[in-house]
């Protein structure tokens, strides 16, 4: 499913930046509990909320999206 | 707005592959006045959604947000 597969690529993404998941949302000013449920594809998120996660990434959607 | 870049772009590749929006919307059986209007960067699409173009468009979600 793809929310499954995007939670992990963000996951992923996050985990190498060496971040939490509570200080990666605050740092794009997103709800702790509901970004949990997007890294855990419980959610499907809308576009504007990606690029708000991608530009948390520093990555471009299309490097978001390289492995989803 | 990212809403209107990716409009923009889908945009773009349906009518590369020379397909109206009508058709294009029921190829991937996704109402059509809702198609129009994400074209037109009206809408906040959801994960599931830009998936489904994607497939409809027989391209990966890295290469649907190479230009957008």
């Amino acid at each position: 499913m793809i929310t499954v597969r995007f939670g992990e690529r963000i996951k992923r993404l996050r985990l190498s930046k060496g971040i939490s998941q509570e200080k990666f949302a605050i740092s794009i000013d997103m709800d702790r509990t509901y970004y949990a449920s997007v890294e855990n594809g419980k959610r499907n998120i809308s576009l504007v909320n990606i690029e708000k996660i991608a530009k948390g990434l520093e990555i471009s959607l299309e490097e978001l999206f390289r492995e989803v």
